[in-house]
């Protein structure tokens, strides 16, 4: 056994079994001992954006994590911006960074650079196997550190000869983290703050989201609090039979309108809500002036049993509110826009579907009519950094190939990581890419007037529009080897859709709004 | 005058003149102050790895910096491995990374990160413009430490307010350092040893392979001193009427043993070469064993002086050998392979094109060719990232919209920043993009074998072969905008390449080989 043996039969024995992967030359031994661990399977990706998203989406829908094979600083680097995502998903994921042979590094070779400095803004954890003794043992610390609680991305550096020395130290066990559940002074003093309060806010994120927190904090919507969410949420059960708080809007001064009079905000694996961006005299924190903050439970703690509770003790229902299904009978007519398309989406989602949602200004047209669908979970970008909609998608494929999966995403971002869609016909994944094509960064255009930046002129305008030329983007879809329609019209995109949902494998669609 | 029109009008006034961008909401106001400074020229990228390889090709060639306009960390993290790349062409680029408003960045947004951290390692230079007054001075400070000496990358932070908020500092002139000739003490140094040498060796890099640098080191090789250059040159003249130096072996063996017998290395403008990567039992210094070596100029020197001078100390004559001009006169016939296309590229390459070379295991075939074709630049990929042949391309366009550029690519490699073509249409570009499609890491089928890893199984296969599905590379590029057309033999390779030389503007040729 060779340390690359060890590093794969320990993340194997942890159940780490999914290798998004763009190797180079110093991760051959890592390659070769796939070879002798067939439980580990690896999926290649032509750019390593793609493979580490595609971790973030395995991860999310798994909830144990995938690795990715990334070659030396560069390697990490053309992933850094989706572990940025996963960072901000709160998502395991063990990064595998080949380095130089220990004793070569000295020699500052061209691909050589400081990879603990690159890695560590977007690690929960960093260390380098400088010894083939050492690699099993760091490999399961590895692992145990991207749950956290809470979860997200580590990084493993794994010299060459590292991996290609011989090694006596087989698998080692990972323990995997539990979340305590908040101290139960703490929930006491929470519902007298509630009890208190004229008009308390509980906000949901990280695993306040998740299918059994939300039972839990419909429980409190039927007790008269008003539950929300954060805007952006790692995973989200959403439709027929699913609780659907309020989402805290998009912009400061919506978000704050919406929060008029609220004059408390509990946080369940969420905090403060602030602004995405600064803007001239605009808002940066979300929260009402005078309004009491206060927390129910941490990130890192069990939101689940905290909701659960709270609304014991709130003397709640034992059950909330649930969306009813409700679907237009019809096809939507005319011409193609993110409203019509999202009426279709919502028609024609099979149940249990994933969406993976990269849509900017595209996609609260679509999210409107998919509240009352069959019941599906919606993974949404949660770091800001466009291009994750193919990645997500590839990974929840991979680890739940026996759901559909729909990628909707604008233009401007499935342009980033377009690597994604040869994947997903690689492994004939169930996949489904919208690409809202608008031809133009459009959220851009938005942001440049709240900006106080004034109308684009001509230098500004060849910034901000991608309709010159316009992206064929099903010439684009079928040279990657999915089959590939433009819809111009609702009635098309309907049809197209429906079709897409009725067949497995992967599709893509170009809808021309 | 607001902080962003204080930064372009700094740029401007010292001829930074070029700005690759992908830009997002914190860049809004860069945005709309291009719209008040015409000198500066915007270049849309769709990935912010197009913008920095493009910034690193208009730096080779105008050798003047660009900029590039980068979106927060993940911008930067996206376009961070061809910033790799350039660090180790020591080209200069002025990275503008836009941030969070000051006052916005402790609430730790979704897209906040750790900018100076993820920077740092492939950064001459880092600072943050935290008030409108000081961007101009910092703006000025950062061209001047791009240029080194040896120039490189560094990084400008630029907050949201310092860019919107009003100021009256305006531009401040940037010096430009010169290099220093190496002290005469060493160049007398120098030539004593080369004298005593059996068998001396000069190596070049860096600056030393500049045309003005050749011409000197062809007095050395005419005066019997054996002259070399690195394996990868950032910018290097080639053809008919230009100097060859022997090139430095790529694998570590077959450089050591044309280094047989050298006794002694002298280094102008580079360093002790090393091994790209380990091998198990190989070596990483390619020095032969009781080789001495010696630096002639530092690669902060002035490289064209140091060789002029140890010519004038060795009594060499006032010019050395020169290539002839030779191509083959009819096109080459039968089955296409890189070899062949090597051939048609030396055929019909015009004097003064620009070959920007990413193909991996297909660039010896032309470059062999190529030597005595007309007069030609070849920027190489310095940093060992793979997606640098279509950004360089744009920026080495964008520096000389005179000359015709020639960007030679593996398709592993294309594929990385494929984003690059729309940007090729967009602009117009006189450059012919060339993928050389074996569908496969074919460099990783022989480095596995290599690193002792033995012959890929059917785990190892999957991560080494792009055959499944093949890319459809015209419908790819045509999708994106690009006249393209696929070559089977070489005589159609022959001919599209022709044509290609004739016409101007962008074109895309599959060399299917």
């Amino acid at each position: 056994m060779n340390g690359a043996d060890a590093l794969i039969t320990t993340l194997v024995e942890n159940e780490v079994t999914a290798c998004f992967a763009n190797p180079g030359t110093s991760e051959m031994q890592f390659v070769a001992a796939l070879d002798r661990e067939p439980r580990m399977r690896p999926v290649l990706c032509l750019f390593e954006g793609v493979a580490t998203g595609a971790a973030d989406g395995y991860g999310r829908i798994a909830e144990t994590p995938a690795c990715t094979l990334l070659h030396l600083g560069p390697g990490y680097g053309n992933g850094l911006a989706n572990l940025h995502n996963a960072r901000r998903a709160f998502t395991p994921v063990v990064n595998v960074i080949g380095d130089h042979a220990t004793y070569h590094r000295q020699y500052d070779a061209p691909l050589n650079s400081d990879i603990p400095t690159i890695v560590r803004p977007n690690s929960l954890w960093v260390k380098s196997a400088d010894s083939p003794d050492s690699v099993a043992e760091l490999t399961a610390e590895a692992v145990t550190a991207s749950y956290g609680p809470p979860g997200g991305p580590v990084s493993l550096i794994l010299p060459a000869d590292s991996a290609w020395l011989e090694t006596t130290k087989g698998a080692v066990k990972a323990p995997v983290p539990t979340r305590a559940p908040p101290a139960s002074g703490v929930v006491e003093e929470v519902a007298k703050k509630v009890r208190a309060a004229a008009k308390p806010v509980v906000l949901l994120g990280g695993q306040g989201t998740s299918a059994k927190a939300l039972e839990q904090a419909a429980r409190l919507q039927a007790a008269g609090v008003r539950v929300m969410a954060d805007t952006f949420c790692a995973r989200q059960p959403r439709g027929a039979g699913v609780f659907q708080p309020a989402r805290m809007q998009y912009f400061g001064e919506a978000a704050l309108a919406d929060l008029a009079g609220t004059d408390l905000m509990v946080f369940v694996g969420t905090v403060t809500p602030v602004a995405f961006f600064a803007y001239p005299d605009r808002p940066s924190v979300l929260a009402p002036e005078g309004c009491e903050t206060t927390t129910l439970a941490q990130r890192s703690e069990d939101a689940v049993a905290g909701l659960a509770a709270l609304a014991d003790a709130l003397g709640a229902p034992a059950s909330g509110p649930a969306q009813p299904y409700k679907v237009a009978d019809a096809a939507p007519t005319g011409p193609l826009t993110p409203q019509s398309a999202g009426v279709s989406v919502a028609r024609h989602l099979p149940e249990g579907a994933i969406i993976c949602d990269d849509s900017v200004t595209s996609g609260g047209g679509v999210a409107v009519p998919c509240a009352t669908a069959k019941a599906h979970d919606v993974l949404a970008l949660t770091g800001g950094a466009i291009g994750i909609g193919g990645p997500l998608a590839i990974g929840a494929a991979t680890a739940a190939p026996d759901r559909k999966i729909v990628s909707l995403n604008g233009d401007g971002s499935a342009m980033y990581t377009v690597q994604s869609l040869w994947t997903m016909a690689r492994e004939n994944q169930d996949v489904t890419v919208v690409v809202f094509a608008n031809h133009s960064y459009r959220i851009l255009n938005i942001e440049m007037g709240r900006t106080g930046s004034g109308n684009p002129g001509p230098s500004a305008s060849k910034l901000l529009d991608l309709g010159d030329p316009k992206i064929d983007w099903v010439s684009l879809a079928k040279g990657l080897g999915v089959p590939a329609v433009r819809c111009e019209t609702a009635e098309e995109f309907d049809a197209a859709f429906a079709k897409a949902m009725a067949e497995p494998g992967p599709k893509f669609i170009e809808a021309a709004i």
